[in-house]
Parts: structure tokens; sequence; C-alpha cells
């Protein structure tokens, strides 16, 4: 009996979209307000969803506790109150976009899971604007 | 490495639910409140989810603002302030509940996109009562 | 020792912003959108807060259940799945804004109430939009 | 034209989490707080997503008034109010933990289903966790 | 520079309504579904506003961390994942409505500050119903 | 007749607390994770609270669009997508924590409406922290 858990936590920090590849008239164009070069921030909210069967001695897919310690020591602790572009050795040369904030936690979440377990995780970086990965199909 | 982004807008509309097919009896039986001759109104949410590949040089599935002006565009200056039975040409003969809203909404923004993008769209007509539709499958 | 009590509910209405004493070009003018001919609508959020004593017998300042069915009878039943302006007496002659709806409520639910009570009611028209009154001071 | 419709609704109930086949430690060890001998409690949500075609005379997948008043007869009237190990017989033998309880919200609801519906029901126990359950894939 | 801060924390917890000195019948006519004997449950939401100067150097009416661990140690550590009737000995004796709990809340919270500081503490049982204190005026 | 109308807007930006008569040890002991060098950000969300007669021509307090227009001048666009403290001359030598953000933002308001009306704008910098301020009393 397979069913999916999904578990909410937060974060803020800064970022600025940028491909230094362009110049700046079109980072400008492209990227528009993100593009500014003093950074701008978000409360980005983080939701993973993992899907597998219940323990029928728990009656748990998975302790929602240890959710919460991976996505702590995975997103929490070194995105939280940070500045992606400068701090967070992933987005050195990727753009921090919401779609790549979003499959850099994946891989990073995936990892810490057992193969039987499905992964998919939301981030939202406005209440307006979110996204969504399930990994390379 | 395909990925979906969301983009959430809203509009106000009045609506009344009835089919001239049916007498008044039968309307006021299956659609009840929603009946009322003189209309009734929402704060509709419609959520557009556009499903594709992550550009490498953006990374961006589609540009944010891209989506933003189609739903404006298509849904949210022919709807918003407007009676959906009266103003809107798509409702003159079609019933404007949600899933037949949600349809006509799906079908504007379908025809705004390349056909490499996938398209669900959800739409709030309450914060209790919602609809969803990803095209005919 | 005094407390305030807060009950929230919702109505779903249609309405339209005008002045009959005003010309269509006035009334387009200061109105805009919601002047429009055929009504537009909402999901309004009536909140009412009551202060007064705690009884010390139930622990309550007034039991929540009176409150809903003074709210249901005096606002949910008249104004929901309605159209305010064609529909609603007291808005046959008054322009049924926000300010003006919220005191309409204020009346009706303080009308109801012991003097012993005091009372504020807050409605939202929309999640950016919303309204206060308190009474006359 | 298949869509979806969704409903939301909410109860109130206490609960615990225990395997009367382990000792107390270990109950502690895995359940934590949550295990705790007098009960804690939750502000339950429960969405119920309804899958199947419109309707072409009502508009309709089904009349939301049906879903609502489905669940109110199987989840909100045994369950609201209620303590879920004490009260409700489905847990007698059974952990109420969030996924166990959203397989029986769904075994109810399905069964009062026309087999052309398909059903996904999600279950929020804070905000901050929730799960779903779509049947045996 | 007088402004207020506020702080919003969650606790889970059960409790029943029940007043001793009635009998059974009072009882279930007075509180109804929050009478019944074996308890139910809410995630209640508690909000501390302090109001005070703002401090030149800080910037700050007070640290917000400082609030969260009074919060912390006077009110989510005894209350969450507790029976409020059973494990709480503020609720011994008194009735665990919204408003005798905000008031106790109120007063621990109340002792931990500086007499500079005005405090008042919302309380919310479900999303529906909340209540209020601001001390004896 | 006195109402009270609220207008709810949002920025986002980044920002670092910093006290520069502060030696490192000094600040990080006092502001910790937001005295990072490198800047975090914020979702911020602005409510202006407007309080006067309604106008009996319009039934306004006041149009929601002048608000609107107000806050955007003033807030949205010289805060959003910027660094408060490297983009905003208010912060140049003012630490922009909440309390000094809702002050500068209540001072740029006041200063755009006749005397007639009161004004209180509350500052959420994250869903459980934010902050309320209404002029010197």
């Amino acid at each position: 009996m397979k069913a999916s858990i999904y578990r909410r936590q937060t974060f803020n920090a800064a970022h600025r979209l940028h491909n230094p590849a362009w110049d700046n008239e079109k980072n400008d164009r492209i990227f528009g307000l993100c593009n500014r070069p003093n950074f701008h921030g978000h409360n980005y909210v983080v939701i993973a969803k993992i899907t597998g069967e219940i323990d029928p001695d728990t009656g748990y897919v998975m302790d929602a506790k240890i959710i919460k310690d991976i996505i702590e020591e995975e997103v929490i602790e070194p995105f939280d109150h940070h500045n992606l572009n400068l701090d967070v050795p992933e987005f050195k040369e990727l753009n921090p976009t919401a779609e790549n904030i979003v499959v850099i936690i994946w891989n990073k979440i995936r990892a810490r899971l057992e193969s039987k377990f499905d992964l998919s995780v939301t981030l939202y970086e406005t209440e307006n604007n979110y996204v969504e990965y399930s990994g390379q199909k």
C-alpha cells in the first residue's frame, strides 16, 4: 500500500539571476529586475514529497522527523540566511533560478533516500511563482 | 531535465449556473443557490502549470513574465470584473461551472504555448472547491 | 477579565459600484472596472470580533455557536449567492462598497448583541483589500 | 473530457501513536512526543480529488454538494470532536498515523463512488506535514 | 518611537470542555461536541504582540529569538503534544476554553517581560475561531 | 462614520543586519545569522491601514487604487528586487530591521496622505515574524 508524505520547510536567501556568457544588455533584457547587481531575496518554501510503502509496524511511509532532519541538513543549513550566488558552491557557476534550485535540492535529498522511495520537490519563490521537479524520467 | 513551473493569478467575476434546456424546477433542484437569477460571484484563483525542459542558458523552463502575460491577456482581461454569462462569449451557451471555466482557460492558454510544453490548469472557485484540467488524454 | 473572540465566515456575492446621481462618464472615472454594468463578484470573508467579560462558569466570552448563528442569519443567508445591488434591500440605494457593506453588517450584528459586548467587523473583498468598522465613536 | 474536482473539509480530533506489540521504550523511541499516553490533537484538513468525465448537461464532474455530503457522513461525523484511538472503530487496532488515517478515509469515500470515478485523498495533520493516498496501484 | 513586534508559533494538544459543577445534561447542552468524554484536539496557533520603544543600537523592539525562546519555554514545551486537561497544571481546575487558555498564556509570557513592554496574545483554535487577550484594563 | 481600509502588497529584497559601531564579535552575537556578510533576503508583505470618514458620494474611505499607487511609488518601486543596505538611501546608515523598515515605510506613506487620515503599517518579514507601526503617540 503506497502513500506519499509531504514535509514543508522554509529558508530565507538572497540571489541574483545572471549568465556570465552574456553582456549586460542581454542579461538585463532576459532577467529584468532579477539581474540587479546587488541581489534581492526571497522566503523560499520547500516541500518534499516522498512516496513509498506504509510500514505495517509503524504506520509510517517514513518518520517525518527523518525527512525534516534531511531537509535541514541538506537545504536549510547550507542555504538559509545565505547568498545563493556567493555562499553556496552549487551556484558558483549555475544560475540560481527556481528551476535550478529545485533540481539541486532534489539531487541532495535523493542522495539521502533509499532507492525504494520516490521523490518530488516543490519550491515556492513567491506566493505566485513556484516550481516542481521529480527527477529525470 | 524536465521541470514544472506554476504561475498563480486571480480574477473577480459574477456568474450563474443554468441549463436553458431545463425548466426552472429542475434548474433549481440541480444547481440550487447557484441558479439564482441575479447572479453571484467569486474571487477565482487560476494556477497554470507548464512542464518542459530547463533551458541551460536561462535556467528557465519558461520566463514567468511570459506566462503572466499570457494569463493576463487570455484570462484576466476578458474575465476579470465581468459577468461570465453575459460578457464572455465562450459562456453564452456554455454553463460557467468551474469545470467548464477551467477547460476554456486551458484551451486559451494551450493555444499560446509551443507544443513542446505540457499544460495543466487549476481553478479555485472558493477556498474549499477547486478543479483541475490537463487536456484530453 | 475582558477578552475578544473572533468568528470567521464567508459568502459569495455579485455587486457593482455605481452612484445614480452621476453620469456614466463620472461613474466610470471614479469606479473603473467596478462600475461595469453586468456586475462582477467576490468571495467575501467576514470576521466578527466581540469583546466582553469571560464568564467564569463557561470560560466563554460568548459561545462561538451563538455568534456563528447570528452571522448566518444576519449576513450569510441574506447575502450569500445573491446580487447585493438587486437582491439585498439595504443596497437598493446604498452603493455596495466594502466600506458600506461592513457598516451594514456591523449594524445587523450589533442589533443582536447585548449592550455589554463591544463589536468590530472586518470584511475581506479580496486577499489584498479589506475594511474594518467598529461603530461610531 | 476528464477533469478533477477537489473538495476541502476539516475535522478536529485527538490521537496517540502507539504499537501495542512494542514495549514503552521502543514506542517512545519511534513515536516520541506522539506516543504520550494522554493523547494530543490536530485540526485535520481532508481534501478529496475526484476525476471523471464532465457531464455535458450539468457541466459538473460531480456536484460538489454530493462530495461534501459523502465526506461529512464518512469522515466528519465519525471523526470530528472524537478521540481517534478510543472512539473510532477503524483505529481500535490500527495506529492512527496520518498515512493510516488517509487510507481509511480513501476506503470509506471510495465505497460511496461509482467505479467510473478516480479518487485521491490528501490529509493535512499540520501545515507542515501532510499525506496523500490514491488506492492500490 | 514605539512599534509592535509579533511572533507566531504553533502547538498541538488535546482538550475537553467540562464544568464539574454541572451535571452531564447541562455540560452537553452548553459545550456540545466539545464536551465528549474522550477529548478531541487542535493545532493551536499562538501570536504574541509586544509593544515597546525601538532600541536605536539594535533597531529591535526586542530580538525575535528572545520572544521565540520565551514562547517555547512557557507555552510550546508544557502544552505541545499534551492533553491540556490531564497534563497541564493550570487546567486541572480551569476549563480549557480558548479564552481561558489565552489568559494563561498571557500571564506566563507577561511574567517573563520587563514592565516597559505591553503584551497582547492571540490564540487560534481553528482557522475560523480565535481569541485575543491584552491583560486587565 | 469612520472606517479603516487595508491594502496588502509585496516586495522581494535582500538585507543584512549590522551595526558599524560594533566589532564583528558583537554583531555576530546580537544579530546571529542575520549578520552574515553576503546578505540574505525576504518576501516582505506590507499592509497599509488607513482610517477616515466614509465619503457618502463614493462609499469609499479612499479609493484602493490611490493607496495602491502610493504604496507602489513609495515602497515597491524603490525597495522591490533591491538590496536594502546598498541600494536604498534610507538604510545607508540605518539598520534595516523589520522595525526600522516599517517606520521608514510609514513616514513615506504618511507624507502622501491628507492629515484627516490615520495610518498604521504592518510589515511581514516571514510568516512567523512581523511588525506594526502607527506613528509617534
